[in-house]
This record gives C-alpha cells, sequence and structure tokens, in this order.
C-alpha cells in the first residue's frame, strides 16, 4: 500500500473514513518508512528491528538486486534473529499472526517457530493458480498445517479480483456474510474448525486476560489485487480501491471491537505498509504513493514511505502530527517497550523507541537508510536525502513496458542504469521538493552542510556493520509447497521434482 | 496555491492546522476546479460566475494562449458582465474586496464601480521592482485611491522574501506586531488612516447589523512569494511553505472572529485557489500540487483542481467529503442563493448552486470545462476526463527552462507541440488514474462508454457557446499604472509615455 492511499494522506476519492478517524483519534507520522522497497525484507525487519542487510534479508546474486522468498527460496529468517514475538513471550504475550509471512516457508522457518502461538494466512504471495505440476499452489496455513490452497479452497477469480481473504483475516461473521450469496465460506469444505482470526483472537486473549501481539499482515492491495463481494464495485478508484476500502473498513471492526471490549486504553494499534504502492501494475492494480517519486521496488520516497498512524486513545494524544523520522523496524523497539521488555543487547538493533515521539512528542534526529539488496542506494538525516546510486529498472526490463516510475522521469535522476553518485550524492530538500526532482545545486553551501551530516552518519553506519548471511541467494524447486505439513489429512500431497540447486532470479 | 499544499490535501510537511481543522468542522471538495489555469480569467470567472470564454476574459492572439491583466492590458471585466457584489447590493450586502483584483486597471474597470464597497489591495500582480520609467511599480489601493506602491511603501525584499502584506490584509493589529521590530508600518507613512482590513469590515459590518460579502484575495504564494517576519523560516518547505503558513494562520484569524462575534452559524466561508501551484518556479517558490499532473498554466490535473473547503458551522456538516464536480463558478450562484437571490437569466450562466451539496449530500451531473484561451482543451464528466488538445508549453520555452512540468514526462500527453485530439481524444479515469498517466485504451468499452458522455456535454457546451468580445488582446504602455487616482496626494504621479496600442504578450 502507498502512503497516498490513504483519505488522511491526501487521496482524491478519500474511501478510508477508519484509517482517517484512526489518524484523527491517533497520531499520524508523515515521514515513515518501510525497511526495504519490497516485502520480504521489509517484514523481516519489522519482526527483527534490524536492517534486512543485518537480518541476511537480502541477495548477492546481482548488484542492488530486490529479493524476496518465492516458492523456491531455500532460506528464510535465520535462527540467531530474535523476532518480536519471541521475545514478547518473556512478558507473556500471546501473539498471532494473520495473512502473510514471508520469512520462509520451509518447517524451520515456520511462524510458531519463532514465537507466534498462532498463524492463519499463507507463507508466500497469492500469486497463481498454478497447475500443481510444475509449481503448486500456495498453502494457507491454519497454525501448524494447512487447511487449503489460494485457487482451490481459497478462491482468488483473477477476472473479477473477488477473493474474501480479507473477510476472513477478520473475522468469521463477516466472511460468512460476504460469501452467503457466492457460495460455502473458504476451508469449510476442508472439515477445519471456523476461522477464528483477528477479532476472535483478541476476544479470547481479552477473555483470557492475557496481553497479546497481534500482527495482522493483510495482502489484498499486492497484485493480484482482491476483494469481497460486497465491496467489489464500490470504489471510485476500481479494484485497487476496493481492496483498500475492505482493508479501512477492517481496521474500523478490530478499533470497534477494542472499544467494545474496554480495551482501547490498554491497546497499542499501529498501521503501515511494508513498501509503498507498486505502479508497475497501475491504475488497475496500482496504488497511490502521493506527491513521492516512483513506487515499490525503488529507494526513491515512493518506494519506501508509508502510511503510519498510532493509536492509543488517552495514552497518545489526539489529532497530532509527529514528524518524526520513524521506521517499521521501531515497531519492534517500541513494542518490546510497551511490555516493559529491552531490545536483545548482543547485536545491533535498527530501530528506535518511538514512545517518547508518541507521548510527549519529542524529535530524535536519526538516518533513515534505503537498501537495495547489499546497495546503500540513499540516506536521510533530518530534511536531507543524499542518494548515493540511482535506478529504476534496467534498460532491458523498461523496454519490455516494466516501468517503476510511469509518467515520471526526473533527468539524471530516474536512471535506468545503475549510477554511482558516491563520490558526489545527489540531494534532495525533502520538505521543499518531496518529489525528488531538484537535486541541490553541489556548488551550494546547502548542499555542503546537508552532505557533511548525511556522510558521517553514513560513515558510523557501514563502519559499525556485519552483513548477515545473505538468505536470498539460493533457490530450489525441490522445496516449493510440494507437501505442507497437513497436505496428508487433505490429500493434497505433491510430489516434489529433484532437488537442484540453483541461483534465485525473480522477474524484476 | 496548488491542491496538495494543504496537509488535509496529504502536504507532507503538514502546516495548515487551520485550514484542516476548517475541513474537519466543514465540508471537502476533492474534485473542485477553477475555471481557467491562470489568475486573471479565474477571478473573472469567479465574480461572474460565467467561463472566461464567455465574460472575455481571455485572448484570441494566439491558439490556446493563456492570458492575464498586466500592467499594459487595455481591456477589464465588461461593463455587461453582472458581478456577484453588484448582485448582492440588492440584498442590502456590503462588499469589500481585499488584495488582488486582477480584472483590469483603468479607471473604467475600478472594483468600486463594479459592485464593491470598500478595497484594499492592488490591482496587478505584485512583480517588480520597476524603475518608475520603463514601467511604473503596482499601486496598493485603498478604495478609491492609491496609498502607495508595491517596493517603496509596501516593500517587498526579494531577497529575503519578507513582505508584511497578508498581515495587513488580515488586519491591522498583528500586522503592527509583525512589523514593530523591522520598522514603520506600511501605509502610514503615506499619511493614510490605518488599514482595517478583513478582520475590521467583518466587525464593522456585525456592528452595523449588516450582511457582508468579503473578497479575501491574498496573493502571498504568487511569485515573488513574501511572508511576514514572524513567519518567515517558520516552514519544513522553505519560503513558499512560510507563505502557505501565514495564509492558514490568516484563515484561523478570520474564522476566530467570526466564533467570537457569534456569527459562524450566520456565515458561509469557503477557502479555495485560482489556479494549480506554479512548477516552474519550483522548489523554492513552487506549491504541491499533490498526485496531479504538471501545474498553473496547463490544463493538466495539477493546473486547475483547487483545494477547496465550505465552513458553516451548524448548517453545513462538520467532517463531510463531497465528490461533487464543482467550480470556482459555483460561488457566484451559491452566494447569490444564499442571499436569496437568483442569478441573472439574460445570459448563461456556469456556476451551480452548491447548496444542495453542501447542505444534503446530493450530487448533480455537470461537466468541467479546461480551456486555454479560446480553446476548449479538455472536459471532465463523472470521473472521465478528455482531452481534445495536449499541451504544455512550447518547445522554445522549454529549452530556456521553463517548465510546467518538472520531473512529469507522460508520453503523448505532456506535449511541447499543441497536439489536436479532437477526433480522437485521450481519456482518462480520475479515480484509478488522477495523475493522468494511462489514457484508456481507444478501443475499449469503457472508453466508447465515457466519450459518449463527453461528446454529448462538449457539444451542447459548443452548440449554445457564444464568446465574449475578447478583452486581453490589446496592450499599450501608456495605460501601465503611471497616475492612478490619489497619486498625486502622495506625490507620486508618474508620466505615461506615447500611446502605442499593441498586441498583448506574456512571457509564457
Amino acid at each position: 500500500m502507498g502512503w497516498g492511499d490513504l483519505g488522511v494522506y491526501g487521496e482524491p476519492s478519500r474511501e478510508t473514513p477508519n484509517l482517517d478517524r484512526m489518524a484523527a483519534e491517533g497520531m499520524l507520522f508523515p515521514n515513515f518508512y518501510s525497511a526495504n522497497p519490497l516485502c520480504s525484507p521489509s517484514r523481516a525487519a519489522l519482526l527483527t528491528g534490524r536492517l534486512p542487510i543485518r537480518n541476511g534479508f537480502y541477495t548477492t546474486n546481482g548488484h542492488a538486486r530486490n529479493a524476496y522468498t518465492p516458492q523456491e527460496i531455500v532460506g528464510g529468517i535465520p535462527a540467531e534473529e530474535r523476532l518480536l514475538p519471541e521475545l514478547l513471550k518473556g512478558a507473556g504475550y500471546a501473539s498471532k499472526i494473520v495473512g502473510k509471512w514471508h520469512l520462509g516457508h520451509r518447517p524451520q522457518f515456520h511462524p510458531l517457530k519463532r514465537g507466534f502461538d498462532e498463524w492463519f494466512g499463507s507463507p508466500n504471495c497469492h500469486f497463481g493458480p498454478y497447475d500443481n505440476r510444475a509449481r503448486p499452489n500456495i498453502p494457507v496455513y491454519r497454525d501448524w498445517e494447512m487447511v487449503g490452497r489460494y485457487y482451490e479452497e481459497f478462491p482468488i477469480n483473477l477476472k473479477t479480483g473477488e477473493a474474501n481473504l480479507t473477510q476472513v483475516y477478520v473475522q468469521v461473521t463477516d466472511a460468512w456474510a460476504g460469501r452467503a450469496r457466492g457460495g460455502r465460506p473458504p476451508g469449510r469444505q476442508a472439515g477445519q474448525c471456523l476461522p477464528q482470526e483477528a477479532l476472535d483472537f483478541v476476544r479470547r486473549q481479552h477473555a483470557a486476560r492475557r496481553p497479546f501481539f497481534l500482527y495482522w499482515a493483510v495482502d489484498a492491495t499486492h497484485a493480484p489485487v482482491y476483494a469481497s463481494r460486497p465491496f467489489l464495485g464500490t470504489s471510485r478508484r476500481g479494484r485497487y480501491g476496493d481492496a483498500v476500502r475492505e482493508i479501512d473498513d477492517s481496521v474500523g471492526k478490530i478499533l470497534s471491537l477494542l472499544r467494545d471490549l474496554r480495551i482501547a486504553e490498554d491497546t497499542f494499534v499501529f498501521f503501515t505498509s511494508d513498501n509503498g504502492a507498486a505502479l508497475i501494475s497501475a491504475p488497475k492494480q496500482g496504488g497511490s504513493n502521493g506527491p513521492f517519486l516512483c513506487g515499490k521496488q525503488t529507494t526513491f520516497e515512493g518506494g519506501m514511505r508509508e502510511p503510519a498512524i498510532v493509536w492509543w486513545p488517552g495514552r497518545v494524544p489526539a489529532g497530532q502530527v509527529s514528524h518524526q523520522l520513524g521506521s517499521v523496524m521501531d515497531l519492534f523497539t517500541t513494542s518490546l517497550s510497551l511490555a516493559g521488555l529491552a531490545p536483545p543487547s548482543d547485536r545491533v538493533i535498527d530501530g528506535l523507541d518511538l514512545l517518547p515521539a508518541m507521548l510527549w512528542g519529542q524529535l530524535t534526529d536519526r538516518p533513515v537508510f534505503y537498501y537495495r539488496g547489499n546497495t546503500l542506494m540513499a540516506a536521510t538525516l533530518g530534511q536531507y536525502k543524499a542518494h548515493f546510486w540511482t535506478w529504476t529498472n534496467s534498460w532491458e526490463e523498461f523496454r519490455q513496458g516494466i516501468d517503476f516510475c510511469p509518467g515520471q522521469n526526473v533527468s539524471g535522476v530516474t536512471t535506468h542504469t545503475q549510477e554511482d553518485h558516491t563520490e558526489l550524492p545527489l540531494v534532495f530538500h525533502l520538505g521543499r521538493d518531496p518529489g525528488e526532482r531538484f537535486p541541490l545545486s553541489f556548488a551550494s553551501p546547502e548542499y555542503l552542510h546537508a552532505l557533511r551530516g548525511l556522510t558521517l552518519a553514513v560513515r558510523q553506519h557501514q563502519e559499525t556493520l556485519v552483513p548477515g548471511q545473505p538468505q536470498l541467494n539460493v533457490c530450489n524447486r525441490a522445496v516449493m509447497n510440494w507437501a505442507p505439513p497437513g497436505c496428508e489429512k487433505l490429500g493434497k500431497c505433491l510430489t516434489p521434482p529433484e532437488s537442484v540447486p540453483e541461483k534465485c532470479s525473480w522477474p524484476h
């Protein structure tokens, strides 16, 4: 989802009343960033509080090469990483992930082995449908076992965009209401117990008086974009807007439940996204990055600046805006802080505790780093951003019509070759020029001043940096989701092909 | 000012708390348009409720030629046009214009001859300084007479951007507070009575129990951009942001006064702008058009879509968004409706009464027309916009560095030659694609459906169109502001050169 997809961030159709109200009742962060312009690394950073370059969620298969976890991926979140739900156990928290995991799908990476107590969702993106011969369809798990596969028990109609998944992710009641007109609810066919997802988890923890961490990782705005029938065709923005509306509606349901249970003042809620809106699939399946340059896959602002709202009635003052530079990694540190826990002291943690910003309006000077793969592309400090490398995508891809910056072309900035500016970085003032269209003059005192601060921050970062073992280098068709646990109960086990490790490659 | 300059429209620095609050207490129009991408024609349309092509505020000196009223202009608002303050007199309203008039500066066009009872401001843009030999400095009027000139009694420091004008326009008290550190207040030197502008006008009408119309036409965000000392350097967005902050602050003062006088529920307040943010002066003096394409001077959305907020506590429901397609011309008809008056019936009025949209959420299907000069460049109906002509500016200007769309380049759309698409218009869906980056496929059923409606609306418009006499064709250096009324009292009369009528030309 993109920065510009919410009404409160200026989307002209203004179809996110629940998120907008969440901002009005909470605090908005206009300068909040993902840790990577792509999903898997960003989510790995969220749960570890560490940059992908540290936690291993990158590839060295190419320079500045974005990478995620396709079905063929051999790697996943390393055992040495400490994940947020693992740590929260120390304070008695129950944790659930609803939606996309994306940190590795082989058994050793299973989220219930990494601190989560419950899971409903899938290990990979909802790409498909596949023929179950060359590639298996992606499984959907309930806790330890699969309960079906996308395009089978969990249908996604690529033509109409209909899928019930966001409803399933938020609660069973609405899912069934939504499905009532169209057929049987997903999951029932497989004879599983009824889905009792986000809302039910909250209700159960509340009844048990147990503190909880819900990681609600919906993916309806990720191509192929989907929405359930009650939302399909209701947006002014097309199918992507339908998906946004359904997510917004679900957020409203979650916040309402917290109010109804009278635990709103005891519950810290944060809304953000893992990367900017993908513009290659625009306009039908692409969202909005507002005034920012380019989109997902790039280290321009459109690729990594995210919507971000904190909601904690009675604690975080209502209707505030914080200009603190924030990151999804901060949610790791902040969540630990809320639970009275300290982050691990035996490793570098990139996340900042945002509570001083949220509760008392404090601002902390801190850099934001923009990586593609193992390459530091850019850094922001204060209002200044320096690009050490510029690249959108290759000429070869661009000629095939793959465009990360449609309709945008900043000469010398949105380059289709990897341009090395490390000796003389391009510097932008993000306040005056959020669209990164007007590099500061190299000769200006402002440039020299800005670069001095940025260079120092980058030097400190790089001098202490110990890159983690890259996890996203090796792929193998044999490790795909042929026979996930539970497949035998459903009669859905498939036979893997011969094991042939190879270098991963990604469509872009 | 641009659509994207307000926090409520997504400006990342979010420095317009007063306008944002105005929206939260009122109704926001995300789909509201100026009548022209340039100032004079847009303001003429606002006060007449008629497109510039009807009221004469256009030129035929060139095809699709934007035009405004420089000092040399011979023409002005025609005597036959009925202006809003003239009509409001019929309901006993007192009217004041504070700020830029821009509908002609020769004596017959004086705003006090066109229905206004009071004026404080200037007839032209605050360009300068001039040498008073080749060109006179622009006068500032109090009612019938000039009280000084820009860069003389009303200083604008082009280097620092300091000018006190917005403070003078809003109220004397603050202006003096602002000036106290820097010198004597403007106007005092000239021995005039103290400026008693927007707030004072409201107070006096309230005391006299007289209904009033205040046309608060500030221009601080128009290049050369300015702010008063207390605001200078306070924005995260540079000088342009300082100007926006000061305007926002002034709006807050006006709304506060209405509340303090307990007339908020009897006062209809509307905030909008006359054209999109100018991007040629970006980033230091250029604003934001949010996600929209290009800026001022163009008929892309960035040139004509405007921020628009109505505030009428107790009458217009709070916190609403209306997707009504609106226009500055609607303020003419809506204002008359509020005063219990009907618009003139002897001519075509383009303005719509927005009260049904504001009070009861009604939506009226109506087209929006985008003109440059006498050329219909584009039209919007519902969510669909058709471009009959595309043009940003000429290659000749572009090569000189004049760019209306910096960093944006939509192939075949942001053209530097005037491209005629009247046979096969480019059509965009503004909901899915507010940035006008993805023209619909000519072969698609959606294109054919959209074009059918648009073609009908355009045909109806063109069949009934009687263009007014173009007012912006002829210029003459002899008519410049050499000796405005009142100059003799100030000893500021200058001698005009010989009268030489010629075709007007504009820098772009």
